[in-house]
């Protein structure tokens, strides 16, 4: 998997029947230090992401494992937002040293 | 997935008969900006486009899924045509603020 | 799938008993403008291509289905023989306008 | 599969049911005289390995094998902790000539 | 597939239980005229080669089927080693011309 931010959306009136209510982002990839890593590039979003989070992302067939059974084809998908991550080198840009994450269903 | 812009078509009579029927499609892959990014490949398509519009990818055996059942051996399909995308730096070249997309029916 | 040149062969007696019978062609990604693009690498044949004939290849598992039920572990294969092709800046190196290609079963 | 040194790890509350209790970890692959090799990236850890150890890992759906049959989707997971490599060039960074590895259990 | 030099093997005491008993080799991919072609990997064997040999190795779930019905979490696997090939620009490294190459069997 890999870390990437939302930068977008898009949107897709003539597509493939099984695309139908999936929200459709463009991310892009980052380093662990934030930084952009890689090329921008479309995913399913599973989990409610938003433009500017921090998320992983899955590569490959699984990206449609969360919309099962529906057999979505799609080779990359949304899997986690991403509360903050520590390296070697310090946390990553939103990283919160002792914080909980934040609770996708606090109010 | 990924955007990309389709910019040829291909000949084949000697293919595995599989492919009968298929368009095969050239498409040069691109960023949310609309610049080239990375190398031209071949894709199926299965929605209908067109040489010079912008549609969304996707890689992987999952190309083949739309001609189920028939198993195709692909690993590169056009699953969706792009009526417009925004992103942070805004949108991309063909984006249409307020629009609503082509309908595929439209007449 | 990506255009491709076939540039050669090879010859492996100790193998998966699996490939026994297929042939093994070494192949050169093309851009649609007949430039090298990438690196060579070996594919299964499944069309009768031979050396310095322009084919059409699939990545992945994919490559095995053309022998099924034969279970080939080949993440590569040549699956066309391309006859021309059209881009947005033209034919390609064997582009021949208004052509019909060849027929395998030609005489 | 890749060398890699595991780097960090990585919180995210808000995530697909299936990763619930597997550990995610940010890893950097590495070339065989321990130099870093392309970018970091995020993977399942099956076999218990924590930041500063060298492990390998695999690329793909084979990632989600080992928590067989919860489906997980991901796309790299590491499987085995590197007790030490030899290549033409010498052993890697944490080569034990004679050794025997570590054992995972042993007190 | 792509061709690949042996450059060493690993040992690792910690890792799935599925990887017991099956050799772990370094390989650095080589181009048709012998040079190196990218990063080194760590590739299951399935052929029984050694360190110096050169062999072509196959990418994916797919270097997983020689050792059926054991389900191995592996993204690359050695399936053929390489007797002598040849391409336009003449044959590789250790192309013998006439050559019927190596038996395993040989005595």
């Amino acid at each position: 998997m890999q870390l990437a931010r939302v930068i977008g959306d898009i949107v897709a009136t003539r597509k493939e029947p099984a695309y139908e209510g999936i929200p459709l982002l463009v991310i892009q990839p980052i380093a662990p230090d934030g930084s952009d890593l890689g090329r921008p590039l479309v995913a399913l979003d599973a989990v409610g992401a938003g433009v500017g989070e921090t998320v992983f992302f899955v590569r490959g067939k699984e990206a449609s494992f969360p919309f099962h059974p529906k057999q979505v084809p799609a080779d990359a998908g949304i899997v986690g937002i991403v509360d903050h991550w520590t390296t070697e080198a310090g946390g990553g840009p939103r990283a919160r040293p002792g914080g909980q994450g934040r609770s996708p269903h606090a109010t």
